[in-house]
């Protein structure tokens, strides 16, 4: 697909907004309490006053309060039931005779009908006047305002039944894609299930909008597109056609939008969402939705998102941009906005930004993310601890307690997170991998609190001591004795290349992955290879680097390479097969000064309990390194 | 009602969780379409990995990368179609017998089924590998996960149909009151609305649980409220019993809670909540909620909100405090804590708070509330542009644009607010009476952008000028030229008592009721009684003060005065008779550096439209002071 002109997003919105006619006369009337969250098609007026009859604001007697105006201490007003005074309880309405309230606590009963008073009460005490809280006519809200609890109550107290709202905007979604198919199915190979529409229909009520899904999935077809669009044209407020997996060569969508009305904006300078279409048929706004699950959902929220709003005459909610220190490089296109997502966590008091991979079609990023790095199109890298500018997409009281774990990987690590997260509410531990040395920086430059490490001291065999004094002041840090891991050469199912151990990695039949510089399991591989006397050139693949264990597990399971070095569980997880090559002690390194946070403490108390060790046996590979 | 013991807040919701079990085993299993906003109740593993099949993440052509490793820019490798290579668009799926895709954009068409390629491929490249996203068997969610858009679009796309969640707590509401009778129906003299209902749905739906009312609304009768609440316990996981207008003698619910459980909590130090009721029956909380308005919604947040989240093993979000001044006197009783509704802005970047009326009873400044000052046990008084603490409860982006007006107040004033809230989304202007002067210190002070003055001169006859000038530096002042407005003697409708000008307000049958002093009306009236050779002390009721002109007239409209000193719009809205007395200048007082803020420009766009001036004419009363 050629894009002809591709736009920033702020010109692309400019340019569509300028040609729609945005228009508040689409209104409905509706029963008072269904209104929660509605927005006011007019100015509501008081029907009645509030409080509408003088009421006590206390229990006791009303009275009348010249009849009490020479009352003393030494010299009581005796007042006669029925004649002078009748009991009132809070609430109750004041006789037309009477003008104040006396308060149970200050009336001496002489009998059941006869009552002394030793003070006098002026007119109007412990009376709730008329319109003290709503004076009739006045405004009780104007237009456009949005109801919430507390309004819908204040109408029904006011008497009024029904109010006249802002219809809500309808969004229409016309899912398309010939390798898409209904989630209710069974998928045959080559198949995805169509998701996109639960993001857009979560998001657009979110909005305040109305979400309708068109009835089928259409296949990659202009004639079958172009027919939905008509028929979905009338019944909506801005149509949106949903791409299949990606915007390939088959996505009709701006053809079909050219030829029924006007195409203003051909893809966006954009990563993630360059291939968004806005367009204009028949005075309605349409959107081509790219395919891929986070760009459609970055293009939501820039275009969908501010249409809504627009369309119910509200203001955008500012967005919480805060500078946080990104612990890895990011490098990034020229001339091509992205939006990078990340985990957040505060270390001292500062933010701290952790990236997520990529891919636009990745979901699971989405579900992570705590926010969204805007980086601009005229930068190209972030060097590690830079200060970055991050959109936050959670409440910063979500994020606070959080842990930041930046270091060599283990899906143990994963479990610690979920655990946190199942016993203690609030609090959560979020985890970078950028191995064992990358983990010892970041402690260093305030980038984390806590780091898994694996370092083999190759001249003493020993574990992690050596290369933690060699960077942090020993009375600074803290290593806490964590697991014995297995390592081992994992293995598609079955072994087909026959492979027994290191020595087999030289074979010319055998394509193998390794693991990043400064990673625990690279240092174990070098280490075993020069013991051997196997020079890494021998290595086909040597070079050819993924950043955890689950990565370098993929690879073999999907046949991109035969043979990896990582953890059993890793093995386990893929259904690898799993060669033993040694056992390696994996720690975890905080700072002293650390050790007293929430967050630690929630942390000790899941490694320490019994449930969290059963779940880490039963990954296999583990042995406990203290009791 | 004597109170057992009042406790403070803190104490009270300990008191209350301790005495409750709580139980995460009510769970049930919903179609994933329909999880939007629950909480899941077990972890949730990933039932296949995602993408689930090899696909080409372009439009190209897939191959088998050794075929091309010769390829070079001189000595192309031509590849044959179904041989070599097959069309792939991006999503679609790779044969088993192909490792990597090349790009449309690098391939040379020699004719329909062959092409040229002028540089290797390596394997994987523009490959999605299976698992990419998500590897079957992953942690996709951990319990009690809170599902959001992204969320339920993961599980749909990993082909998961029902997940088990949490049951959304049932909170059952009882309401109780003689005088109180449901919506729907007609108000007899000394009802009222049964309105706290629609305030606890709203918020009981918020917080993630299910509101249900009881059928009928019960009268004050102990028998009736016990047969109910043992009615709707076995369904309910709280049970709240509402008050009537207020908790009066006839409250039974402390009775009915003692009688089938434990009452825990019998009142609390706090204003407006004082008589909130907390207990336990057979094992579930019941909370016998105050009958005001305002004291049913601090109740609710203090200990619905908590109980509900907890039910949902969810972390209560944190409050958001800010420090802001506080523009008027604020009293506080000592020993208890209050909670005081506030409207808030920003003045040169700092947080101006706005004091509302108390009043429990009082629902208005609820909805008008953009946080709550809680004044703690031990303060007993705040001065003027004192610093407080305030619990915000909107989000800070929709207060900035906040016009602070402080000053003498007119009605006038709240049409600028509905028409800057109507034609400008996102502004508005809040005020608070604080009279003339006031709004000159307030300006002085920070405490405002713009105040509303009307000082005669007594001297000169002139006004505003001279006291403008007297209190600030004229090249930083600007004193905006507003309207002409008469006022006059408010009286009741047929003027019962004959009251014709200034001279009838010292007869003894005439009850006046004054504004407060530094008022503009208050010098209005000492000026033509210093003029009429009138002292002060010869009228009843020149001590006795309103702060605004409608609460004079509803002072005069209920009858618990004869006369008092007004605008006459104040007089149109509540239907009385109005003897003028004479014009005034009511003048707009800004500083020169707030001029260019959006919201006075946004307010100078406003007071400039014809559609505002035809609404002011049409309040009466009123002249413009410029063109």
């Amino acid at each position: 697909m050629a894009y002809l002109k591709l736009v920033g997003k702020d010109e692309a919105l400019r340019r569509w907004f300028d040609a729609l006619a945005f228009d508040y006369s689409k209104s409905e009337e509706v029963d008072v309490a269904d209104a929660y969250g509605r927005i006011l098609a007019k100015p509501v007026l008081a029907d009645r006053s509030l409080p509408s009859y003088y009421a006590s604001s206390v229990d006791g007697i009303a009275v009348r309060s010249d009849t009490t105006a020479f009352a003393t201490e030494s010299r009581p007003v005796r007042l006669h039931r029925g004649v002078d005074f009748v009991w009132l309880n809070t609430g109750q309405e004041i006789p037309e005779e009477f003008d104040a309230v006396i308060m149970v606590e200050d009336v001496e009963w002489i009998d059941e009908d006869s009552v002394e008073i030793r003070s006098p009460v002026s007119p109007g005490s412990n009376v709730r006047m008329v319109g003290e809280d709503v004076v009739v006519g006045d405004l009780l809200f104007p237009a456009y305002y949005l109801l919430d609890a507390v309004s819908v109550s204040l109408l029904v107290a006011n008497g009024i039944k029904s109010v006249c709202v802002l219809k809500k905007p309808v969004v229409s979604f016309i899912p398309t894609g010939d390798e898409i198919v209904e989630r209710t199915g069974e998928l045959k190979p080559g198949q995805s299930y169509e998701s996109n529409s639960f993001i857009l229909k979560g998001l657009v009520e979110q909005w305040g909008g109305s979400f309708f899904r068109y009835k089928r999935i259409l296949p990659d077809n202009p004639e079958e597109i172009t027919k939905a669009l008509k028929e979905v044209m009338e019944s909506s407020d801005v149509v949106v056609i949903g791409a299949g997996s990606s915007a390939g060569k088959k996505d009709f969508t701006a053809d079909v939008i050219e030829s029924l009305g006007e195409l203003l904006v051909h893809g966006l300078r954009l990563r993630p969402s360059k291939p968004t279409l806005l367009g204009v048929v028949g005075e309605k706004p349409v959107v081509g939705l790219p395919g891929y699950p986070f760009a459609a959902l970055v293009s939501a929220e820039l275009f969908l998102k501010p249409l809504i709003y627009k369309l119910l005459h509200r203001p955008l909610p500012r967005e919480n941009v805060v500078s946080a220190k990104m612990v890895k490089r990011v490098i990034s296109p020229m001339g091509v906005e992205e939006y990078l997502r990340v985990m957040m966590g505060k270390v001292d008091g500062e933010w701290v930004a952790l990236p997520l991979p990529r891919g636009s079609s990745l979901l699971s990023p989405s579900v992570k993310q705590d926010g969204v790095l805007v980086i601009p199109m005229e930068i190209i890298e972030y060097k590690p601890f830079d200060t970055v500018n991050v959109v936050l997409k959670r409440d910063t009281s979500e994020l606070e307690n959080t842990l930041l774990c930046v270091g060599s990987h283990d899906i143990v690590l994963d479990l610690i997170d979920a655990t946190m997260r199942e016993k203690f509410p609030g609090y959560r531990m979020v985890s970078a991998s950028v191995g064992s040395l990358g983990g010892i920086f970041s402690l260093m430059r305030g980038g984390s609190h806590i780091g898994g490490v694996h370092l083999l001291d190759t001249e003493t065999g020993e574990y992690n001591v050596s290369y933690v004094n060699r960077y942090l002041p020993e009375d600074e840090v803290m290593l806490i004795d964590f697991l014995y891991r297995l390592q081992g050469i994992m293995v598609q199912k079955g072994n087909p290349k026959g492979i027994k151990g290191i020595g087999d990695l030289v074979r010319d039949d055998v394509r193998f992955v390794n693991r990043q510089k400064g990673s625990g399991t690279r240092v174990l591989l070098d280490y075993k290879l020069s013991s051997m006397g196997i020079s890494p050139s021998e290595i086909r693949g040597y070079d050819d680097e993924e950043f955890t264990h689950i990565g370098v597990a993929i690879r073999v399971a999907s046949g991109r390479a035969d043979a990896g070095l990582g953890i059993l569980s890793a093995a386990n997880a893929l259904g690898l097969d799993f060669i033993p090559v040694g056992e390696e002690k994996y720690d975890l390194l905080t700072l002293r000064r650390f050790v007293e946070l929430p967050q630690m403490k929630v942390l000790f108390d899941v490694i320490d309990s019994g449930e969290f060790k059963q779940k880490v046996n039963s990954l296999g590979g583990y042995r406990w390194a203290r009791s």
